[in-house]
């Protein structure tokens, strides 16, 4: 990195003329015309003359819009989900953040499919059960498009996630988590709302929506000509999972891929219906869910596409705990990735596995501000002296 | 969009070889493979041999790296900063989303040029005085880059902005604003951190840091094949406005681009330096602020950079007041695009000036989880009853 660059000095804004070395960067402003009353900035100065043209040559569609010939028709319009980056946080260790879609998780990828739908079909609005995330991606998806949307809303969801659900001018309507499915079949059936979550007691889901997650792969491919040995995926209800296999599953039968990654579901170990529903052989289970801080993965039923995912890749569904993913959740960050505690789930199932040869792949969902306890810590006050300064930094081994 | 899918059916996950037509998507599951215990999942299927095999062509590098020519050496590695959309919200007007940063807002352009100053120069680590987004991404940063880093913290800002600056393992000291700086330098010349945020009493800030906002203009001209008449940018300092400017006069200069916008910087009413010293005709004022809940842009002192950026563009500072700003965050919502206070100060100026001539950019910069009274304001819970979902549903239109 850095090779490249064509800068060979910095100037003076105010007196371009004046021109000092490159480095060190001057960060008090340009010496040579400051005086006592004004400090004017100074800039990095370029050799144009080497910047190669084609720099600014067109590139390939942004987003989801890239890959539309292997999506469902995009009828909704976009907000540039997806191209999102990947990051080599250890030798081998590769991290798709999924933070810098626009709501700031995964599940935009899913909504401007499902939103697709619902516009192609004429639908007079969307309606969706979600405890955070789904939601306010479907509110977002739906006033982009220009249609209404409720919520239904499970009531333990951050204060801050409330906010976010409302900030898209969605209806929402706070219910007890058990209410939510009958309420919203119900809305469907008697106004005609297009569902974007889940209608069933079994989880099925939208057909169209995890094809908007098979992007990840295609993106994964694309970026690094090749597909890695094993993706470690956050795991709900499995819809995440399965687009990412199935993405993987077509660049192999494409014939541009040589191999399919081994998918690993990680689950939160308070719950853990896939896990349970391939132990047992079956393609779903409901289980009992106990306390634990991941509430947007703490799914108490399965489906058959996460059974699909593992059996059809040879992974295998793994049990997380709230203490490994703070860890994984720690570990992200001290590579400058904030995640919420159910995003950094995938990284927790890897360092759980440990043995798995890469290059390999955890899939990090969401941006850490959606965290239970966000706010909770104002930073401690110190004394303004510098002295008092001083020793907090010393403690702190500076 | 969507005339280029190969999407043909969808299909039982289960038994792939039975199809039901593309539409209407199938939100219950497979109807022909479902069985009273089992509600299997279906998906699309596709014309595969219709797909042309040049969409998983290699795409230029993403992001600032793209940019590496016209950048100063990026010793630092990267978190993929930039790259963000470009969304057409009306006829014309453009909104270039930087909540899609790492860290979810545009100050990451900044910070790796600025983190990969200090690591060209062997610093021991970063300091940085900032009250919310600009210490989060210089925190991130310096994790990236294995660099201790401290921030030195307004008291002010919210709670959940607080856990964003404690995120990245930065040593997080709080002390008055007026402080701040005096602390700063003190801890650049005892301990050699490299500073990252500005050291003099008129702002002169980092010499390398605009230059990572330039990008901006960079990605704004290569997906349009042009540029904008003018570009609304919330201004505190001024960093990010001249960073935009620069970027498109290189490319005037370049020969690539026939004109360079107009340029107008969007600064709270409640303070304006910017303003002031255009009005003054002199390079920096200092003004005192009122009460704002802008607090990412309330800045007291201007500095060389804007008034730069305005006088050679033809440009104009506007002043927005705090009801402007939520006005223009709730149009920004409305689209699809949850945005803090500050970040909508842009669009805010664009509707206070009404007849630009397009197309315009506004460029909108942070998040809206970063807001001032988000979680404030739970969702009103509700009856769990189809009567009172469907009372609540009429009256709010459907």
């Amino acid at each position: 990195m850095g090779q490249l660059s064509s800068a060979v000095c910095q100037r003076s804004v105010m007196f371009p003329a004046i021109e000092h070395p490159l480095s060190p960067a001057l960060t008090r402003g340009c010496p040579d015309t400051s005086t006592a009353d004004v400090a004017y900035p100074a800039e990095v100065g370029y050799d144009y003359a080497a910047v190669p043209r084609e720099l600014f040559a067109p590139a390939p569609a942004a987003g989801l819009d890239r890959w539309a010939p292997l999506l469902p028709p995009l009828a909704a319009p976009g907000l540039g989900e997806g191209g999102t980056p990947l990051l080599e946080i250890a030798d081998g260790l590769l991290v798709k953040d999924e933070s810098r879609n626009p709501t700031w998780s995964h599940k935009d990828r899913l909504n401007r499919c499902t939103t697709s739908a619902a516009v192609a079909e004429g639908a007079p609005g969307i309606v969706v059960a979600s405890s955070g995330n789904h939601g306010a991606s479907a509110a977002a998806y739906a006033a982009r498009a220009g249609l209404p949307c409720v919520v239904l809303a499970s009531a333990g969801a951050p204060p801050a996630v409330a906010s976010f659900l409302a900030a898209y001018g969605a209806t929402v309507l706070a219910v007890p988590e058990e209410a939510r499915w009958p309420l919203m079949r119900r809305i469907v059936d008697e106004l005609g709302l297009h569902p974007v979550s889940n209608l069933t007691e079994q989880h099925t889901g939208h057909a169209w929506g995890p094809e908007g997650y098979k992007t990840i792969a295609y993106e994964i491919f694309a970026e690094r000509g090749g597909v890695p040995a094993a993706v470690f995926v956050p795991t709900g209800y499995g819809e995440l999972l399965f687009g990412v296999w199935k993405g993987f599953q077509e660049l192999h039968d494409l014939g541009l891929a040589d191999r399919v990654p081994r998918m690993f579901a990680c689950e939160p170990a308070a719950g853990g219906p896939l896990s349970r529903a391939l132990a047992k052989g079956v393609p779903a289970v409901r289980v009992d869910v106990g306390p634990t801080a991941a509430y947007a993965i703490d799914s108490a039923v399965s489906g058959y596409r996460g059974v699909a995912a593992i059996t059809r890749s040879g992974g295998a569904a793994l049990l997380v705990s709230d203490e490994e993913m703070a860890a994984a959740q720690r570990e992200l960050a001290g590579a400058g990735l904030w995640q919420e505690l159910s995003g950094a789930a995938g990284l927790a199932g890897f360092r759980q596995l440990r043995d798995v040869e890469g290059p390999v792949v955890c899939i990090a969902t969401s941006s850490g501000f959606k965290d239970l306890g966000v706010g909770a810590t104002p930073p401690e006050p110190v004394e303004p002296t510098w002295e008092a300064v001083e020793a907090r930094l010393r403690a702190a081994g500076f």
